[in-house]
Order: structure tokens, then sequence, then C-alpha cells
């Protein structure tokens, strides 16, 4: 990606290996801690009073897993779950599983080239309570699949009270996620999330009440879910689908088509709904579909 | 109900005691308590990570008053309201108010029942922001009854600030509630919600802001609120009622109907409304209208 | 303004300076402070439990400045941001920039006069995290504008955690607002907010996705946007305009019109909308238009 | 006691209610109760920076047994024993044992009696760790006797931390009590101390290491010991005697002698030791004996 | 050594291994630590109030060094040294150093059988401020001699904070040690303290202050140094002496022989010291030389 | 003061402007806080775990003053005295008394010029504890001059607690005097203490328990006071005097002699007591008085 198609305020840094390049998991992760300690350091150096947070969050840290494991037991500690019990309990886990040390390098990634509000990668890695979140979530996760589901779900409950971010322990998430602003995101037991996927603030993948099996979306690579979209029952998002913001989705949605609307209708109807190219989990396009819409409705 | 009908993860206990069984509200509060300490202590025993927290939320405790009073106390203390505080305050009030005692119990009760996510009663106990907002709410509410309103509204504020739950102290809230998930409701001054009523997340009963005086929605026993849903005014929704998700209504909705949409409509038309006949408070089918709905506005 | 009209249930003060009798911004500012103090001082003899609390957060301060100092500091600390750091912070900002103080003097007589449960000055100052994190958010905003970025990123970081409020600190915030109950509230980044607007919570004000420049939407003065409206992109909402709650704005909405819906249209029709007289954003009418859009929609 | 002999800078107040004239235990602790909220009152006026403190621990309480189970709750807890638990474990003995409040009401008249630098009831309450820690031992010492020997000695442990006085809870400790200044105390699991006695900061009742039974010293009623005085072994120290500080006791000392130096001699000789008449735990005369000791030297 | 000799109140088990049975110091640790665990499951069921505190320090963890760290990480901790912070600095360093957890196993079965208040293993391990001091103060010389001194000196000055204790980080410190009470020990930089040593509480081992190389004492092994004394300069106190309670030594000790007073002499004359047989660092015999003293002074 | 006379381990830096050398305060601290920030810089390069400590501590803080202000507030702060408060008071009291902020000057130096084992300015700074509680004490005892008496009593309060050294907030403390180790100090509320005085832990200045008016000791300038001695009385302490340790010291002791011993007496005899030279305050020389002492005694 050319350096000039890069956004404001910092450009991502064109050295920036690209993942088909081969690079190992490794590599990936040993070049992204360097970027973000060289930004912290930078950062140290022009704001002293930022200085302390900083070394202590990141710059006295020999990994991205021992910083992020810190910060996360920091902040989701409570006067009964103390950091020190959470800081073990989170660098055991991503010590011992590099899966999910790769999805918060994706993650970390998936931010930084769809937000245009995120000037770098530690601004994500201390500041995106969704980025919090959802690495949080992993453990929690991974915790469920070792039946270890009391402390899965009081570290969920932590997540919830500390970020708004209400992810059952139980939901699969894949990686490359963009949680943006995530307050009031709520994901439920059975809800499966793709790789590559956006999520705005207030997204609901919510279940019928109905049943108590299977019952919330599934949701495919590459999808865009809007601000306060409600998604509910064992629904199909389509990969590189669309859901515009507020929608209420009831229905499956085909890949690379919208839906929006409350009710959500297909845009471009039921029968031959309008197909896009670009995959807008990554492009973060919110609104084109606006014209078609209106046209649609009225 | 017979427990093969029960969910999974862990079935609700065949045991449990029907409360049409003339149980008294101390025994049944008592067969609870008994009932979270053995799963507490079961949970300590699988995971000594949790034991001190549930040792010292729980298993530590000689009432259910007790471990909910240091609960609530210690997650909403902050620097300027210590724990301890809150514990004498909590404590008191559900000491000397059995009807909070009451109310806990059933809304425990509510969640075990109706939540298919929700594996235990002390998963709840610990767990449910909506189940503590909900009884911090009760003692904030009797606060107000007895005009200590500076006292009530300081309370207020910690529970919006720590489980983003606005509800304010004025407002009456039936038992048998259930806050699934919980982040963003907000209940105005003059809402009055009744008994075995479930709301979901991110539901507003606002005000229209016209009025200083009676200007806030009342919910009938048994109605059920989706998630996003927004009921404007001092408007009636009957018993056993229905508001699909992200609805936004501003109409009174008759007993066993169901209001849908953006603005809210009923399904089966403002003259002859489909009328359902079980208690969706209670059973928690959210997404039976789909058909009926798409009927209606197609 | 007689007192016999004021709302229950405490008057706002009928000595309250006339803002337009040519007060001096510093006189504004004492008054108001000294019956900020009042009330405390009452609050604090009716209430012993509550009198520590008081005298730790306004009475033992000397200004205004400093007890919102005090209480955002210790609001906003975490164990990595130390409260005495941000309160050193906050000092100094307000200390040094007048027209924040003004802005808070602003937003504390309109929480106070547009919402009838806000029974005092002191309540909206100690209570009302919309209007905490309004405060803290112009700290951030000003430490934006002078390239301290990320400081002000990570102090934003912190209100969107304990708030649940997000707003970029580079965007515009004019004053005499009001958040009102604010939990879920998300501002972007190229943002405007006019003067004398009111905001419900759960208001998107969002970007499109599409760009990285100027993305975000433009709130004129005197606007009231309902609870859970999404705004999207850089549009215009003219001064004096009303979006009704829910409701999902891809347009410019011109001055004193009313847009409602998924997606939102004008009341009273694209090219020849109704106008209003009043200004919502003061009078808070969140649903005069029920008769106008039920007329319009069926 | 005539309010022409009291001290500088505060009289004892000359309302105080002698204890011959056969006032209740109850009527006591109410008096001085009353005295101690006055106190404080008075000072929050005064002082508003220390208001928040006053309230907090004396103001917001009603009775001297709920304020001290604050204060020592909020002074001995850790990240592990949390301040409700402390407070509840203080509070429910303090209430079930009124021998255990008695002992505290008489410890606050030694303190304010016997010291010169003592302004106050509520000075001795808030401030001084030897009070502070004498209370805690008693409840550890409560534990003690009803076999509860590892939270006793949990209590013991944070007590040592804290105060730097380290009473092992098994010791038994009379009542009216001075432990001035307190730093550096260390007295035995098989020592006694008697009733009005007054013991300065660094002194050691320990044991002598040769045996596990009965090892430790044995203290009559008045007796002072002075600062940094150390007494070893299974000895008993008459009442009314007195230690001079630095001593190293290793020898029984008789009624109302003085023992002095290291090793300690008795003054006047072994054989005919001088007796004093008044009682020195009460008059807390450090060196009358210093005429007396220089003769005996020289 | 046969369980019949052994002290009130509990026995040391009758199954410890001897050491002297050439047990390897992973059995010994693996031995002790199943001790301290089995302690603490047995007093977390008989006190459910500190079952919590007894999960949180010992019971979650899965080693002696694991509970060891967690401990001192959240005594020591401060708002500007966090918990976190602590925790993996000891970890790191006693799960590199097997001397140092030998060192702390060889100081744990000290206290257990030389003080007859010490009731089992784990209430030295969670109690006893001289045990916790010494092995924090064992992970500051580590720093110290792998020139970490800044962080040493910190760590140095958190245990003086703390425990009271104040051990420089460069003086040497060897194993089986015993600080009772240890509230107010002094030890210099240049001090050296061979095994198998008991230091009572207010103990110096000081420096002259006339010169800034080796200049404080040298204690020879198994030596018992009593409480208050203050031993100063570069003297060295002979394996297995003793010291008087309250002494000041200024003068070299031979083996096996008794110091006392102030100034100290040696017991039975400079020229021909009375010795001893018992090791009196391990026999804790403080007072075997009262009635040489007395013949040697009278 | 040429570098080579300078001590182990790291030297004075040569460049120390002289006070002689008709410096100004003002100059005097800058010199000191470029000093100390050096320090800090250098030590958070090599050591990067304390490198967010010292940017808490020092590096992000613009003066000495605000350092002192804020590493105090965090250290003395509680439960019920928030460190924001705290921070608050001190800075202020700094701020408007140049006298404090030269005497901590002079304290610095002291501690620097006659601790061998003081590393560095910020070693001393952060980690002595006897420094801290120097500062704070005259906070305190510039409080009580003030008549803020209550407040000054709960500073001291928190000074014994936290520290383990309890100087009476009346008590006068003259400048540049080093409290080494500090644990136990107890300085009464009539003391006085002058210039350039060295005093070691366990130091009493006490009372004599018979008058409540001036009953405390007079130290004069440059006086050194040995570890453990113990000062009782209004007795006059004479400039350069030295009292040796563990001394009982009950009478005047002429200027530039030496009182030893328990109780105290003058080497060289009460009629003419040796003179000494050097001033020993400043040359901490504890033990040249040992020849003279043994000889004086035998």
């Amino acid at each position: 990606m050319p350096a000039g198609e890069l956004r404001y305020p910092s450009p991502v840094p064109s050295t920036l290996p690209s993942q088909a390049m081969e690079t190992t998991v490794e590599e990936d992760e040993a070049w992204l801690w360097a970027q973000i300690k060289a930004e912290a350091r930078r950062d140290a150096e022009s704001e002293p009073a930022l200085a302390s947070y900083l070394y202590s969050t990141i710059l006295s840290h020999s990994s991205l897993e021992r910083s992020l494991s810190f910060h996360l037991g920091n902040k989701l500690c409570s006067s009964t779950l103390l950091s020190t019990l959470l800081y073990d309990l989170f660098l055991n886990t991503f010590s011992s599983d590099p899966s999910l040390r790769a999805a918060a390098v994706a993650d970390l990634r998936a931010a930084r080239v769809r937000d245009p509000a995120c000037v770098s990668f530690s601004h994500c890695l201390l500041n995106y309570k969704g980025f919090l979140a959802c690495q949080a979530h992993r453990v929690a996760h991974n915790l469920w699949t070792q039946s270890r589901r009391p402390l899965a779900l009081a570290l969920h409950s932590r997540i919830s009270d500390v970020f708004a971010v209400d992810i059952h322990p139980a939901a699969k998430i894949g990686k490359g996620i963009l949680f943006d602003h995530a307050t009031g995101v709520v994901i439920g037991e059975t809800a499966v999330v793709g790789n590559n996927v956006s999520i705005l603030h207030h997204v609901t993948l919510g279940g019928t009440g109905k049943a108590s099996g299977d019952r919330h979306p599934k949701i495919g690579d590459g999808v865009l879910i809007g601000a306060g979209a409600t998604i509910l029952g064992n629904v199909k998002i389509g990969e590189g689908a669309k859901i515009g913001a507020g929608s209420v989705v009831l229905i499956d949605v085909p890949p690379r088509t919208t839906a929006v609307g409350n009710p959500a209708r297909l845009v471009g109807g039921k029968e031959k709904p309008s197909r896009h190219e670009e995959c807008p989990g990554e492009s973060m396009d919110h609104t084109s579909f606006i014209t078609e819409w209106s046209d649609y409705i009225i």
C-alpha cells in the first residue's frame, strides 16, 4: 500500500511487512512490538506527564504478551479479583497459545488500517476498549473451551463492567476484528464471527429467546456491521455483507449484499439484491448504500 | 417444569420448591442461598484460581443479604464513597426490608429460568450486571421514598458509572425482573415496571421532555422489551405485551399484543391487533412475530 | 421565570441572575459556586452518611474549578494514571482557560433548567456522567489543540471506560450542552456541536468510513437529538432542528425542522418540511412530532 | 479531679462524670461518644479540608463501636483482607462483647488524662496508633479465646504491619491502658498486663526463649514502663512499679518500686528498695527517680 | 527431633524429613509446600472468613515461589510501584535462583522450630514480617549484585516502609535466619550475617560513621542477638556467640561467648570469657546468662 | 570539597556549588533539582522496570516542590485522606513557604554528604523515610503554627503509621537534618532540634511525664545522637555534643562533649568532660569515644 494513500494524522509505516510476504507469526509479532515500543518511546519523550504510564504499560515490558497481560490485569482487576491473579492468568494463556497472540497482532493491524482515527499501534493497544475487550474475551473463550467455565464467566463479567462490551465466553470470534468505539456491543453464546469483520458500537448479535441451543447469528468473513445494528437469531450474514446502522436484522443476508432498515431488507430487493465488490469489513464504507436505499424506500 | 425440558449447560435443580407450594419467603430465600453456596463450593473446588473470589463474595457469608451487600459494596465503591459505608447501607436496608430480599430471590429465579446462558444462581448473583444494578436500585429507591434523596442520587450515579445501567431512584420496579445484558438501560423518574418483566439491553423508558410531572412509561406485568427498544412518554404497555427490538414506541400497547418498528405499530393493525397467549416476559420469545410482521409490512 | 412555574422537586432559585443582565463570567461562576456550596451544605446536614462525600468533593474546595478537578481526578484515575497527576492536569487546564470554566457553568445551568430530574446544581456536578464526561472532554480537546495528542487520547480512553461516553478529543463541543443519561454517546473526530444543544444517550455522531478527512456531522445551535439517534457522515443539522429518538440520519436537516425514522425523513416532507418555533435543544420536547409523524407515515 | 488540675492545651471537660458516681458502662460510653462527636463537629467546622475525614470516621456513625470498626477496618485492610470483611468482624465483636467497649472507653480516658499531648478524645480515637492497635488486639484476643486462631494471627500480622505494634493475640491486656507513641512495642504470647498501665514505645515484654510454656512477663496494675525498656521472661512486675526508660529487666520488681538500668536493679537496693506512693501508670512520672538513681549509681 | 519434645500449640510434623537424610533441595521445597497447603486447607475449612485470604495467598498457587511472589507483591506494592510489576520481579528472581528458594525453606524451618509462638509453616509464610522482609531483601540483594541498584534501593525503601525492617540491599544474609518480631531491625551496607542466626526486634548492625568502606558488623553462624541490641562498627561476633538484649556492642565477641550490657562486656571477663556449648541462634536461649551476668556485675 | 575526599559508591558532583559562594536559595534549589532529574534520567535509562516510578515521582514534575508533594501525597494517603487532598496541601504549603524548600534542600545535602550509603540525591528524595517524614513534619508544623491543629495531628498520625517516625507537629526542627534509617524516632511536643543535627533510628526525645508545659529536650546545632538513644526531659544537649548509641540521657550535656551509657555520663567525667573539635552531627563519627569510654568505665 503506497504511503501516499495513507491517512492523517500519521501514516502506517511504509516498511510494514506484507503478510503475504510469508513472514512468520513470530516475525510479525516482533516487528509490531518494535513499532509499538518506538511509538511509546517517542510519546514518552514528547509528553513527560504520560511517560510513567507509557513505561509501566509498554516500555518496561519485553514482549507484546507481557504488556497486554499487564494492561488487561490492571484494567480488569477489582477488589475481589486482584491484578496479580489476572496478570498471571493472561500471561499464562497468551504464552501458551500462539494463536491468541497472532489474533492480537491481526486486530492491531485492523484498527490501524481501517480506522482513520487510529494514530498508532500503541494508541490502539492502550486505549481501544474494543481491542482490549476482544483480547480479554479470547482468554475467557480459551478458559471456556477448557471447561474452566466459572472463571471464564467471572472474566466475562469484568469485561462487561469495565468496557461495557458483553461477549459471551463461548462465542467464537475470528481475527483481524475491529470493534470500533465498542461501548454496548453484545454478542451471545452461540454466535460466530469470521475474520476481518468490523463491528461498530451498540451492535447486538442476540438470541431469539425461543431456544436454548444454537440461537445466535453467524457472521461471515469481511462483514461490516453499522452502529446500533441488532441481528437476532441463528441467521447467516454472508461474507462481505454490510448491515446498515440501526438496522434490525432477523433474516439471512447473502454474501456481498447490504441489509438496512428496521426490519432490515436487502438493498435491491429480496429477489435480486445488489452486490458490491469490495470487502466492507475492511473498507469500512458505512454509507455508500444511501442513494440505493433512498431509491429503494421511496 | 419437567427436568427434561431444561436447558444446557446445567439444569435448574428439579428439587426447586414450587412457589405455589406455599413456601414462605424465608424458606424460599434459605433454599436459594443453600443452592448458591453449594454451587460456589463446587466451583471453588474445581477452580482454585477463583476460590478466593468465591469465598470472599459468597462462601464466607452467612446469608444472601450479607453476600449481596458485600458484593455491591465492593463493586460500587469509589475513592470518595467507601466500600464499608456502602456495605453498611446495603446491609441495613436489606436487613430491614424483607420485600427487597424477596425481590432479589425472584430476580435470581427469573434469570435462571428465562436466560439459557445463565448456568447457575451464583452465576447471576456474581456476574449479572443487570441483576446487581437492579438490587442496588431497589436500595436507592428505598432511600428515595424515605426522603434521603441526595444519598439515593449518589448511589444512582455510581450504578450508572459502574454498570452503565441508569434507573432513576424514583422509578418503581416490580419483582421477577430480568435485565438481560443490561448495558445502556435507561429508566426515567416516573416510570413503573410491573412484575415478571424482561428487559433487554439498551432499552429506554424515557420522558417526553414536555412535562415535569408524570412523564415516563408504565410497563405491565409479564412484558418483554427487546434490545434497543425506546419507549417514550407516559404511555401504557399492557400486561403480557411484547416490544420488538429496536422499536421506538410512542403509543399505548394493549395487553398481549406486539409492537414493532420505528415508529412502532401494532402487529395485526391498530384496530384488531393480534393477541398472543403466553407471557413473553417469561418465555423470552423475541422473534415469533417475524412472520406476522413481514406480512404486515410488505 | 416565576417560581410558581418551576418544577418538582426543587425550584431553580428565583434569584438566579439573568445572563442577559450583563453579569461577568466571574460573577456568574461565583454565584453558581455559592449555590452549589449551599446545596451541598444543606445535603450534608440532612444526610450524615453523605457528608464525607460532600465535603471531599465540594465543601472542602475554594472554587468550582478545584472541586471539578478533584472530582474528575478521582473518577478518571486508574492504577496507571494516578489521581494526583490527573488532578494537576485538570486544575492547570481549568485555571488557565476561563472559557472552559464558562462552558462548565453554562452546562450546569443547562442541566438544571432543561432536565426535570435535575434537582440541584450540585446534583449535576457530582452525579451526571454526561456533564463530567463533557468537562473532561474539554480538557482533552484543549490538550489536542496544543498537540499533546497522546495525553489527550489517554484521557479520552479513560472517559470512555469510566462513563461509557466516547467523544474524540478533536471534536468541537459548544457550551450550554446537556448530555442527558449520556451512556453510549459516541462523537467522532471531525464532529462539531454548537451551543445549547441537548443530546440524549446512545446518540452517535459517526463517520461514514469512506474518507479520512472531514467525515462527521455538524450540529447547529439549539438542536435536540433523541435517544439512540445515529447521525452519520459530514451532514449538517441546522440550528434548532430536532432528531427523533432511534432515527438514522444520513442527510442534512434544515433549521427548525424535524427528522425521524430509519432512514430519517423530514416531518412534513422533503420539499416543505414543517418548521417549529421554539428551540428544542432547550425545551427538550421529544415527542411533539408524534401526531405529525403518524400523519406523515400512515 | 478538679478542673484546675487539668492540663494544657485543652482541659478535660469539667462535666466529665466521675466513674465513681456509679454511672453504668452504657452511660459512660454514651457520654464519651457525645464528647467525641462534639469535638469532631467543632474540628470539621474550623477545618474544611479535614471535614470529609471527620465525617467518614466519626460524624456519620451512630456509635463509638461503629466509628471504631470503620476506622480500624480501613486502617488494617489490605488487598487480600478487605475493609468490608474487617469492618464486619470488628463490628460483630464490639457489638457482642460490652467489655471490649468498656475497655476502649477506659483507654480513651487514660490517654486524655495522662498524656499532656492528647488534646481531645477524638484525637486519640483517630490518631493514636497505640490506642488503635490495642483495640484491634482485643478483637484478635477475643478470636483467639474462641479458637479462631488463624484469623487472630492474620489480624495480629496486620496490626504489626500497619502500626508497628506487635501484641500476640494470646496476650491478656487489661483496661485503662495507654500505649504512648507505641511504635515498636512487642508483647509476647503468655504476657499479662494489668489495668491502668502506661507503656511507652519500643517496650518489649518478651520471652526467654528457653521454654515454650508460660514465658513472658506479668505486669501488675498501675505500672509505668518507660521508653525502650525490655522485660524478659516470666517475671512479675508488681503493682504500681516503675521501669526506667532503656532498662533491661530480668528480675521480679516488687510493688511500688522502681527498676532502672541495664541490667535493671531496684532503686534503693535489692534488700530495701525505695517505695513510692503514687501510681506511676497514671501519673506518668518517668523521671522522678533520677536523683535517687544517680545517688544509687555514683 | 522426637515429636515428644515439640511445642504447644501444634507440633512440627513428625514426618518432617531430616535434612541430614540427603533430601534434595527440590524434595525439601516440595515437602514443605505440601505441608503449607495442607495447613492452609485446614484453616480455610475451619474459618470461612479467612478462606478467601488463604486461597488468594496460598491455595490458588502451584508452588511456594508463586505464593511468596504474590504475597510480597501485594504487601510491598504502592500506588507508584504496582503489584503486578513486583510480582513479576519476585517470580522471575525466585524462579531463576534456586538458592533463594532454599534459603526461604530454611527460614521457614527456623521459625517453626525455634519460635514457640510459630504454630505452622503457613503462619510464618503469611504473617511473619521478619520472614517476608528477609525474602524480599534477598531479591533486592540479588538485584544489587547484578548492578540493578536503583531498583534494589526502591525495593529496600518499600520493605522499610511496610515492615519497618531496614536491611541495606548490599548486606549479605545467610540462611536459616529467624528475624523474630522484626520491627525496627536495621542492618547496614557492609554487614554480613551467617547461617542459622536468630535476631530479635530493634537490633541494629550499624556503621561507625567514620569510614565509607567496610564498616558494619560480621555475624558468625548460629549467633543469637537479643532484642534491642546495637552492634556498631566492623566488629566480629564469633560463631555461636550470644548478645544480650539491650546491649551496645563495640568490640569483637569470641565464638560461643556472651556479651551483655551497655557498653557490652563478655560474661566471665575479657580474659577468660565463659563458653557455652549449645548454639544459641538455634536454641533461642536469651536469658541463661542472667545468673552469670548478675554474678559478674555485682 | 575535592572529589578525592568523597565516598564510595558515587561521589558528590564536584560542580556542587559551595553554599559559601553566596548562591541564592532559588539557585541552590534549581541546581539540586537539575541534579535529581539527571540522576533519575540515568536510572530510568538503565532500569526500564523502574522508569515508570521515576517518571511519575520525579521526571514528570517541573520542580522539587511538585515532585515532593506528589511523592508525599501518594505515600501518606489513606482511604479516608485522599492523595489529591494531601498533594494539594503539600503543594500549597511548599509553594508559599520558601523556608520549607530551603530546609528540604539542606536535608538532601546532609544525607548525600554524611551518609556513605546515600548514592544520590534522588535516592534520598525517593527512598529515605527519615527525609520524607521530616519534610511532611515541616508541613504539619506549619499547619500547627497557623492553629490548624486537627489537620496537623491527622498528618502526624499518617507519618507515624507510614514511616514509623513520630514527631509531634509542635516540635521545632532545624535544617540540614539527617534522620538516618529513622524507624522508631519519637520527638515530643516541646522538643527543639537545631541545625545540622544527625539523628539515628530509635532515638527518643521524650517528656518526663511530670509536667504539661515545656518538658522535652533541646538539641543544639551539630549534635549527633546515636541509634536507640533516649533523651528525656527538658534537658539541653549543647552544640556539637555527641550521644552514644543506646544511652539514656537525663542530664544536660555541655557543648562538644560526649554522653554515653545507661544512665548516660559524660566521657571524661562530670567535672572536666573531654571536648572534641569536629562537629559530630556532620562527621557522623559514632564510635570514636569507644576507647575513652572503656577507659572511663573500667
